[in-house]
């Protein structure tokens, strides 16, 4: 038998009842045969809290020390879930990112795994233990506690799998990743398998259940990933290469909506590429994620350019272009913020031509205006208007076999 | 300048206005222009938040793994405190235990410190940052974290303090030591200084200012201990050389009492040391902490021992020599749950003979009878009725000048 590293997120061990699920669901794999190594998140809203005290003493806490403080989350949950595993009666040990010499860059808040030390690891699975691990975690060459920012408990796992050539299985609240959020699409369809390609568009679009980041890990070492629910047995989606999916034939794998984002349109400015340098240059160093752009050019040397950012970044959107105002006074703009920006990913639009002409056609047959329209290799997307948003998902939905 | 270690409790820092108290107090300190070194115990609560979390996964959690989770107390707590100094402007840097290699010996939940790397402390302090460090937590040579049991973050600060060639500052929620629990006597007087041997004494009768551990510690690198409040800036006690001490003349230094000992009385055991071998030795393999031991020979080879446990033990005794009953039915016993132990400590009693009689004398003449003593070189300690607890503490300290 081999090694499989299960990976349960903060909602699968929010509680104590959950631990002690979560136990017999591991203990239960472990008797299948194979060698379980488990990683977990902190404990539900144990991240939040903690982030809630950092604030009460400090606006901008320090990066380090939030890390410092971040990291004990995974490690009150490791030493219950392996107190829960022994007091069953199965051997166990649980490991912090330290401990395991989880070698990270030394960007506190957002590091990224560089290497792990598998010998401890490999020693206690050889003496039949359960090993628990922190996820999230690790740790600098000088001995810095870093946390690796959004998504890094799976990145975590995927990792680990890589470096133990073990399966990697992710279990979450929800039971696997499905064509459309069930919240926004009801008849949404679970996927079974699914492509790295078009998993990691699907996870930068915002589809919550995996982080980018880890599938990107999973895609460069060609590691399978098996995502699940915690609390059912139903069979999850297993996100692999490219080519086993295409063979479904299915042009598009699965929809995305966002309704978080606003469209700024900046009118009449210097129709130059330094002009785009300028605005979107600043825009990203101070962490501005400008997504869709599109750039008429007008007459007269003057173009208009349009993108959008997440609502929460409006106001520095602003105050850039307002900085620009001052020196150019001919530089116009506007914001809307009532649009959906609506996405449809899959590989198998590399050979089905004619996707984005469908979706124009199902949009005006149904007097839906597009607003704003980027492709790339794999996906498409457009922005409507938000009192739109439900039609449009619904008629893609229909139309490219996206329901039950 | 030199060097000062201090240490804040789980009350000194068990919310986050507290904690932002404590680092006003420590920057006040680093002001005057010592580097100061400062280790701090769990927030308020924290400890038996997680022990509680522990009891609730199994009755009789994994040591290991209770260390695993303990260690996360103290963690957080550098992280917000070191997070409070750098918001007031001040450099600052907190270390785990596993960090500083705090080495310790590998018994879970009861490690003794062997050893700490200091480097990393004075590197930080020759760079003008204050050093926060997490008190009662250890590494084991194969980096496995431990903790240091009762009075452990007491004993980090002594220990780090020895290493460093520190003033070892610990900071309470009391302004020093007493000559005796001032919620049992109401003029009870402030020690401005005592001697390490009179507070072993003191600490392990029970007066919970500080442990008897750290004492020990700081008595064998004769290294002086200023214990003082938190929060306010009356002068504390200094815990130092004996020399100095005896120079006062003071007979008593101090005062304890307790009710929560039983008597339990033996009758017709054999007379032989092989009785009470067995009947103490049993009781310290269950780890039940005899204190008090009177013996008497009676006729017929027979013989009573009188002694006394901590109340929460009875059941252990009493289980014991029910055992012995069954081999032996001569053997007759009974406990007496109301009692009052109390303690008088003083290096003094050395050069000053009659103390004993002198308490006698002062029990005799009002009524109370003596039950049981012993002594030792610098204490005496003697069991009476419950009811005249009071009344006895209140005459010691008349007489020996502990009172106000």
């Amino acid at each position: 038998m081999g090694i499989v590293v299960q990976k349960y997120g903060g909602s699968s061990v929010a509680n104590i009842e959950k631990i002690k699920w979560v136990a017999d669901k591991i203990i239960s794999r472990y008797k299948q045969g194979d060698s379980v190594v488990v990683i977990v998140s902190a404990m539900g809203n144990t991240t939040n809290n903690l982030l809630a005290l950092a604030k009460d003493i400090s606006d901008d806490p320090d990066q380090r020390e939030m890390d410092m403080l971040l990291t004990t989350g995974e490690q009150v949950t490791i030493s219950l879930l392996a107190m829960a595993l022994i007091s069953k009666g199965y051997n166990s040990v649980s490991f912090t990112g330290s401990q395991l010499n989880i070698q990270t860059t030394d960007i506190h808040q957002n590091a990224r795994i560089k290497d792990i030390d598998v010998l401890k690891i490999n020693k206690s699975l050889e003496e039949n233990k359960i090993v628990v691990v922190a996820g999230f975690q690790g740790i600098t060459k000088d001995s810095e506690y870093t946390t690796l920012g959004r998504g890094g408990s799976d990145t975590s796992a995927v990792a680990l799998a890589v470096k133990l050539g073990a399966k990697c299985e992710i279990y979450t609240d929800v039971d696997g990743i499905y064509t459309m959020d069930p919240r926004r699409l009801k008849k949404a369809k679970k996927i079974d398998i699914i492509g790295y390609e078009e998993m990691m568009e699907m996870a930068s679009l915002g589809a919550g259940v995996i982080h980018h980041r880890a599938v990107e890990l999973a895609y460069n070492f060609k590691l399978p990933m098996y995502v699940a629910s915690t609390f059912s047995e139903n069979t999850g989606t297993t996100i692999t290469d490219g080519g086993m999916v295409e063979m479904e034939e299915t042009v598009i794998t699965g929809m995305t909506s966002s309704l978080d984002d606003v469209q700024i349109t900046v009118l009449n400015l210097p129709s130059c590429t330094k002009s785009l340098y300028r605005l979107f240059g600043n825009l990203g160093e101070q962490g501005v994620n400008v997504d869709m752009i599109s750039q008429m050019i007008i007459k007269n040397g003057r173009m208009n350019v349009s993108f959008t950012v997440p609502k929460e970044d409006l106001n520095k959107a602003e105050k850039n272009i307002k900085e620009w105002q001052k020196d150019d006074d001919k530089i116009q703009w506007e914001s809307n913020e009532s649009i959906a920006k609506i996405s449809v990913v899959g590989s198998g639009m590399r050979s089905h031509s004619g996707v984005a002409a469908k979706i124009f056609e199902l949009m005006s047959n149904n007097n839906i205006e597009i607003q704003m329209v980027t492709t790339s290799e794999i996906k498409i997307t457009w922005v409507v208007d938000m009192k739109n948003e439900q039609l449009a998902i619904e008629l893609i939905g229909e139309n490219f076999e996206l329901i039950k």
